[in-house]
């Protein structure tokens, strides 16, 4: 048999999507669940769900479903977000300050600590409970609160730049919102948001007619 | 050998980054590209990327690589976006004038033409060159300029009441920020944009210690 090989990332890419179906479940005080059901609510096979959780366990009876606050509570435990993890927002744009506003972090394991900018006319206004700070502020609160995870949300020109600043001073994962491929250690995870090429996705489904 | 088959979701999820890249190439006035470099820009294997391509004709030769303007323009024309698509912004909060004032779908193929809110405080407010209109105008708008694509940046609680209204309207692609599963015909096509999911995906590989 020898050791089992670890997840594919694709598979990992789909754990949060199956604790925010779980999740929406369990709002309605629904208690049991089906790899049927959540595959008809994600569109995605049954199969591939019950394939999905196989790589991490066993979750669920053959004809029983899953119990909902298990399997939310494994995932979540699967997934490291049985914990809060600080982040910080680099750039204060209109973009970094909807994600400063934007309330849905807090129950699912995320806080953010502190959003920076360069521009002097945004660097001590309010955001939510934030005063935004210097960019050259940043290395003290990352290492001070230990922070491992950065949201880039400046303009793609600067993103290089600053990807470099927060990983030099001890983040390890960063969301980009910059719409360019940075480049960064092997050890670092990056995951890009990119609306335009999510769109670019759309359009080849488009019928023109 | 029979006909062959449509290439898979993956694939066409794929071509917007290999877009990215090769416009990333181009703009250093660079003309000829290969597998291997693009692979390096962008952590994929070079097999992969000839895999992929593959699925939609031969674009470079063995040895020689691929002639950037030429592998450009034909995923371009594969994606549909050698044309400009007309887009509409569901809420105007922050993260929905985000994008109204985000200057890179221009040169990408799409173009917002309104943005709508129920909220009075602001309709009839100026973001970039759009007033914002009262979200029962969109039916109208939408059928008017004929488009096909919705960005919906409302709360999650409003969010697939604005999916149902933008549908009968005549879109046909939905690019959602409201984390939440739409509930939409076969025939309509979503994707979704939630930080939330891209954070717990990454958590999964950060070192605690």
């Amino acid at each position: 048999m020898g050791i089992k090989p670890p997840p594919p990332d694709i598979v990992i890419g789909r754990l949060p999507i199956y604790l925010r179906a779980l999740d929406a479940l369990s709002r309605n005080e629904q208690e049991i669940t089906s790899s049927y059901e959540l595959g008809k609510l994600l569109g995605i096979s049954s199969a591939q769900i019950r394939k999905d959780l196989s790589h991490f366990g066993d979750f669920g009876k053959q004809g029983t479903g899953y119990q909902i606050s298990y399997l939310t509570e494994q995932l979540r435990q699967i997934l490291k977000v049985n914990r809060e993890w600080a982040f910080v927002i680099m750039g204060a744009g209109l973009l970094g300050r909807a994600l400063a506003n934007y309330n849905g972090f807090g129950d699912h394991g995320f806080k953010p600590v502190a959003i920076f900018d360069v521009d002097q006319g945004k660097i001590g206004t309010k955001i939510n409970n934030f005063t935004v700070q210097h960019i050259n502020e940043s290395p003290e609160v990352i290492q001070e609160h230990r922070v491992r995870i950065a949201m880039i949300t400046t303009p793609a020109s600067a993103a290089q730049e600053i990807a470099d600043m927060v990983i030099e001073a001890g983040v390890q994962s960063i969301l980009s919102y910059a719409p360019i491929t940075l480049n960064v250690p092997d050890s670092i995870h990056v995951q890009y948001i990119d609306p335009v090429s999510k769109l670019q996705h759309m359009t080849y489904y488009i019928d023109e007619n």
